[in-house]
């Protein structure tokens, strides 16, 4: 057992050291490598795998509700870029520059898109004519790069994977819509698919997207109490039909301004994964999107007929989850451990009395529990078992983030209990960018969202004392 | 009928000038646009739809031999893509370089991958240390970047997508077979998916990848008779394992170096289904990668009736094949021209007097031939309809090839087939380098490969008279 116990400990716990803690899983569960590209990292299979997953549900959603997927150029030309002047101030900073080609130098430079408006207004502009062109509904699967001076895996790197969805619609109402739709559709796929719950919102002024007019977000706890972005969905109004000239002419034969949205997910969402389900044993992964939900570890394998009847459950099972065999040749007790790092939903034991018995022993990752089940009913209640796991983590995260959420009806309750907590302050304001960073710089917290759901916790702004507009929840965030 | 007339002349006929047929077409049939980037192309829904299918098809197949998707980052520093010197070599002279990030210059310019070689060898150098990691067979869907001076949508672009593989294994032996177990699978979806029949072979020492010490390929025949390099698959030996130090222990605690291959297929995939397939009234689609397989025009859609029908068909059928219907407002006319240029496989029409009838009409988009069918059979019929018009389509362009496919004995009639015809010339090969400059120098032709299946045509090279090593398919290409 001396190579199992060294596997284990190789992992910081949660709670010495949660940052290295989260290192050591994307490291350990071969999710994740670093190369000599500074601030890139390298996806390897198994974390791939899980983007895969999470790529297949949302791109299911999106299609169902009516998006195309498109690849717009990799370049924006600095002119282009330049077009939006919020957008571009807020981009042009952490922006990668492209300066020659071959062995030329340019004559116009081009930034490699952190975000791709510019190229879809400049599109727009070219194919919207009439009402009957709209809406359009465009979304885009590629890689996105920003100039990042600290980075971690998942969270925060100079090139990061991502949706951009982008579309014009012919009236105000249709764009909000979209943006709330589309929001509704990144909540789902967090709390149906990843078992994540989220606080819907909008964000405050100082916080929302270069160039939009409304910035919404779904923001979720991680395991450390501290916020996560985890996806947000923009209406630009029409700045970016002015800016770049996207008209239409509508019924009455009138030249109008579309009204566009954009709203993104991105890898960061596995790192949402990690922090909110793992433990000190490695990742626990939500079976909708685990690339492998049931892991067989024959025991005893070199015993007569204990692979061939592995084999055979590989086969019954594949056909309700995604299964694998390890016949490999260590030690069922290593194999325990490094399918408890990779966060596979179920364990399937195996061994010569089990078979002798007619049964086998699924011990779940979540909770660790061990049922015996008859071979004759394993299909049916495996697929009970993952539909039970999906739902237990979700509602184990939804208590966990209740149980740090907290409500703060005094400056010095929210300084004390930023102190000496974490997770979200539930907190009045009364919708001033002053308190918003006065409140920053007594508590260091900043604003999350102000959210769907408004409670009222006291006629006053938490902060200066005049009349509160909205609740807010505040937090620490990544 | 006056709008469809203009709809139709609005198509370059390909006899007249196949380059601009060609530009007529990804432009008509809404599969690429042009923006202020130059060089890179925007792709549409219409034909990202079609590359979505034929990532789908492939990715299936590589899964279901064994590989595994990564990720790898979008940058390669200078000191990195030096490593391998005939890589470097080969393409250092296209590459964008990256110099400043953000605001400040960078230390180490960074160029956007041309081809990720240089960063799949440093990760396999990391991750791979005793025969148990072997192989490592690994594949990467993404985008790259080579300044080219000449763009064209799809078949030359400065940035285009792609997927490349690239695996590391034990022994030479193992390499090559993956290098050809690739280039067959490559050769499959071009003939089972594309409709694409191609030459199989092996790449003269001019005309290898940069690195490799065998490149093979699929060359495929245009309509015009040029070809197309289709798809390559390289052995690199130990070439890179010895730059990059990608080293493993084997069973006897021996040291030894990798054997690697790389191997890959672009969205030029699209340029050739249109050059292969498509005709005067624009894209003729294979129906396995047909975003749209039936596409359904009510006739006198006003008529009570007809649209409900026309929906009724349209979920019947959805059972079956991708299906659209059509219930816009313009005249059937303008629908069915506009569904040729989009080269949909079937068109379906139901119109007051099939519905009495209990028929519909369908119309096949390579031949225009019409059958009159019960809606008994519908499901069943349209099936088979879409098979049959995916093999003849296999067939029509294989027929096309053969015609276009010359011998040459001699010089003389070499260049007289290269002058006064356009196609493949078979003709014996010396294997020097010299002649194959002098042909190229002569009649204009490369060689496009040395055939896996080898004819005997004469025991002297068509050049220099010296004795023949190979028969080779010479011509020009895209």
């Amino acid at each position: 057992m001396g190579k199992n116990k060294k596997f284990v400990e190789a992992i910081t716990s949660m709670s010495e050291d949660f940052a290295k803690w989260y290192t050591d899983i994307v490291k350990k569960a071969e999710l994740v490598d670093y190369s000599s590209v500074k601030g890139c990292m390298i996806i390897r299979p198994y974390g791939y795998a899980i983007w895969e997953n999470i790529q297949k549900d949302l791109d299911g959603r999106l299609k169902a509700t009516g998006h195309e997927n498109v690849y717009m150029p990799i370049f924006i030309p600095e002119s282009l870029l330049q077009k939006e002047k919020d957008h571009v101030e807020g981009f042009a900073p952490e922006v990668a520059w492209v300066t020659h080609g071959g062995t030329e130098e340019l004559t116009e430079k081009l930034c490699v898109r952190p975000t791709s408006e510019t190229l879809f207004c400049e599109h727009y502009a070219k194919i919207v004519q009439s009402y009957n062109d709209l809406p359009k509904l465009y979304n885009q699967w590629c890689s996105v790069v920003r100039w990042e001076k600290t980075t971690r895996p998942f969270l925060r790197t100079t090139e990061f994977l991502w949706q951009e969805g982008h579309t014009v619609h012919a009236t105000p109402e249709e764009a909000q819509k979209e943006t709330i739709d589309m929001l509704n559709v990144y909540a789902d796929l967090c709390e149906q698919t990843l078992a994540i719950p989220v606080i819907k919102g909008q964000k405050t002024e100082k916080e929302k997207f270069a160039g939009a007019s409304a910035t919404y977000t779904i923001e979720s706890l991680m395991h450390d109490g501290k916020a996560l972005q985890s996806g947000t969905s923009h209406n630009f109004g029409d700045n970016f039909a002015k800016a770049f000239g996207i008209q239409y002419t509508d019924k009455n034969g009138t030249l109008q301004y579309v009204h566009q949205t954009s709203w993104g997910v991105t890898t960061r969402l596995i790192g949402a994964i990690i922090m909110v389900h793992g433990d000190d044993s490695g990742l626990v992964l939500p079976p909708r999107i685990a690339p492998i939900q049931v892991v067989i570890v024959p025991i005893a394998q070199h015993k007569e007929g204990v692979l061939d009847k592995a084999n055979e459950l590989k086969d019954k099972i594949a056909k309700v989850a995604r299964v694998k065999l390890d016949d490999s040749d260590k030690m069922p007790g290593w194999k325990f451990n490094e399918y408890e790092m990779k966060g596979v939903p179920v364990r399937l034991e195996v061994g010569p009395k089990d078979i002798e018995n007619n049964q086998v022993v699924l011990v779940r990752r979540d909770t660790r529990e061990k049922a015996v089940v008859s071979m004759d009913e394993l299909e049916e209640k495996l697929s009970a078992l993952l539909e039970d796991i999906q739902k237990s983590l979700l509602e184990k995260a939804r208590t966990l983030r209740d149980e740090k959420t907290y409500v703060a009806h005094n400056m010095e309750e929210f300084k004390e209990t930023a102190d000496n907590k974490s997770g979200f302050i539930k907190a009045m304001w009364c919708g001033s960018r002053e308190c918003e960073e006065k409140i920053k710089e007594i508590a260091g917290t900043t604003s999350r969202c102000i959210p769907f759901e408004q409670e009222h916790i006291e006629d006053k702004c938490v902060c200066c004392g005049k009349e509160a507009k909205h609740m807010v929840y505040w937090g620490k965030a990544y």
